[in-house]
């Protein structure tokens, strides 16, 4: 795939700021309203900054962590920006608060948070709470209603499989989703590319690896298991997918099965996917509606395939190794490829603000 | 997974030795018959003849290989031993040939050892012909009948996936099966390893990595592509994983969809699979009949998967993750890991050395 172009996926933005008399406080940094990116720290957390940055979006970032955290110097805005402690941060100084921690620590801070700004929380806790909206702006970013100024950002495997199954909805009804994901090291955060990094230099000096992060050694090798194992045998990400594609989508019958691998990976997510039909879709069909939806780049030929390399610091969702599936009836099978840190979570919870500022501006 | 018992497996080899006045002509290392390796500098060829050792199966290995590599030492039969050459070497003072070159050496010079000798040929060259038998012993290995003197040895994935559905099998027939493998590079050969090696050797020394065995960087990466493709936008290896396990099953209208990927993995290939059913089939019933199954190693709890790293220079297919799949009305989804270069190749052509013997002394 030719590298993408990135000018598509910048225009909430760059339409927000083109905008200007409809935004009423963008003046000077210091009239910006505070925004805070709490988990600053983390992988995704200092990805939120990043795409805050690059997509200029109208606000200033407040980096917030845990206590020892505290004080350390990130950058944030393009300066030098020291780290505030979560336990003691005031969300009311902020009008948007970007959750990136654990979930126990979501769970604790977000609804205190919440009493004085949005929050968007990229964390499982909230997701499959019935009172928050799950978005994904380009699948179902119309009209969030959130009762409880908690908007909850999908798992990142779900967010690369419903902006593919969105426009191919455009076809047909779904019957079925089978998915099986290579999911990389980054999803499990800094420690889990640092758990990589070190077993990688581990084998190339015949150095035993140890594990910790993960539940086997990642290099050199693929793990079955993301998060923990659930009564079913499904893991927790398995079902996350399952439960998370349904709510998204509004289909809450729809049949999905999927199995998650963890694969020696630093950045970029893959899924294997094959999509039963209620009608016939044909390849071409399918390539033009997704080719038509904001945010997918699709492959026309089979060669023209993507691969995480590829993905890795895009924003676009890459289609790619569209083909009939002749062991259904109506089948389609495909491999989508994603930035895990970027369209898989950052950027994502980025474009629900932005969708946000767009409806509160308009 | 715990380390395998491997004891099982070798009772095909022991019986015959522990059986000898039925086997005339185990007497001397100079009585014994000799079995040609062709491509015996290449990965499966040298793991060949190091299975062959291991089971002390009663033939003298002499190693065949292309002209470049003729006069080469390596290690046979417990002894340095010097490589023949292909072009020059009569089959008529062998009994059995087991090939694995390349398809094109196997088209040309397995029909010719034929006419001396029982070929069993790794390659995929032979493998749909109608009178080419393809053959995973404890799966279809009774009877074999092959009228060209030719037995073909399946793909790789393809023998791990019929080594899982053959016991199910017992419980109800097949409807569909969706499989997505993660497989090694060593699938690729001594050059698939050595690319892998060297790209992952660049990256750590922050060098651009080049690929020419791979159709992109496998280090550090995932590829969606195994072989070349195909009009139908299906990889020649996904064909074969179709066409394969239907005809090794003898189930010519078994619907398959499989999508193949590499990882960077040196040895051993995954599958997961998702395996539909005409009847109910309980978890607890599948591994039963797993665990009766030769050649398998079946786990019973969640946490009990088995990696790569697990099977690698093991003998056994490792089925773990087995659980009920709720988005087919008969539903198994389950994880497939098995050394490619032993049970996936060298190991199961040995098996079939080790059929035709015993057949030939019962």
């Amino acid at each position: 795939m030719k590298p993408p172009d990135q000018s598509g996926s910048l225009s909430a933005s760059q339409k927000i700021l083109h905008n200007r008399q409809k935004i009423h406080y963008h003046l000077s940094m210091t009239s910006l309203p505070n925004i805070a990116v709490v988990g600053a720290t983390g992988a995704v957390g200092r990805e939120i900054i990043s795409v805050l940055q690059q997509r200029e979006f109208p606000a200033r970032a407040i980096p917030v962590a845990s206590p020892r955290s505290q004080g350390k110097i990130i950058s944030a805005n393009g300066q030098p920006t020291p780290v505030q402690n979560l336990a003691e941060f005031n969300f009311a100084q902020c009008r948007l608060a970007l959750f990136s921690p654990g979930k126990k620590v979501s769970a604790e801070h977000a609804p205190r948070a919440a009493r004085h700004c949005t929050v968007i929380d990229n964390t499982s806790h909230f997701r499959m709470d019935p009172d928050t909206p799950l978005v994904v702006p380009e699948v179902n970013g119309h009209n969030i209603s959130a009762p409880k100024n908690i908007i909850a950002n999908p798992n990142c495997s779900t967010i690369q499989l419903v902006m593919t199954l969105k426009p191919l909805l455009q076809l047909a009804p779904l019957v079925r989703v089978v998915a099986d994901t290579y999911q990389a090291a980054s999803g499990a955060g800094n420690a889990g590319l640092q758990e990589l990094n070190q077993q990688q230099h581990d084998l190339q000096n015949e150095r035993p690896a140890k594990h910790s992060k993960f539940t086997r050694r990642l290099a050199a090798n693929v793990i079955p298991q993301i998060d923990t194992f659930l009564d079913s045998g499904d893991t927790r990400e398995e079902w996350k997918m399952q439960v998370e594609t349904r709510k998204i989508l509004g289909l809450p019958e729809l049949r999905v099965q999927v199995t998650c691998v963890r694969v020696p990976v630093a950045v970029a997510h893959s899924v294997a996917a094959h999509v039963e039909f209620e009608k016939p879709v044909q390849v071409g069909d399918a390539v033009s509606a997704l080719r038509d939806f904001p945010g997918v780049k699709v492959a026309g030929e089979n060669e023209d395939f993507a691969t995480p390399a590829d993905a890795a610091g895009r924003d676009h969702v890459f289609v790619s190794r569209l083909r009939q599936d002749n062991s259904v009836k109506h089948g389609l099978s495909m491999w989508i490829v994603a930035d895990n840190l970027r369209k898989g979570a950052a950027l994502n919870a980025v474009q629900i603000a932005e969708t946000l500022l767009t409806r509160d501006n308009a």
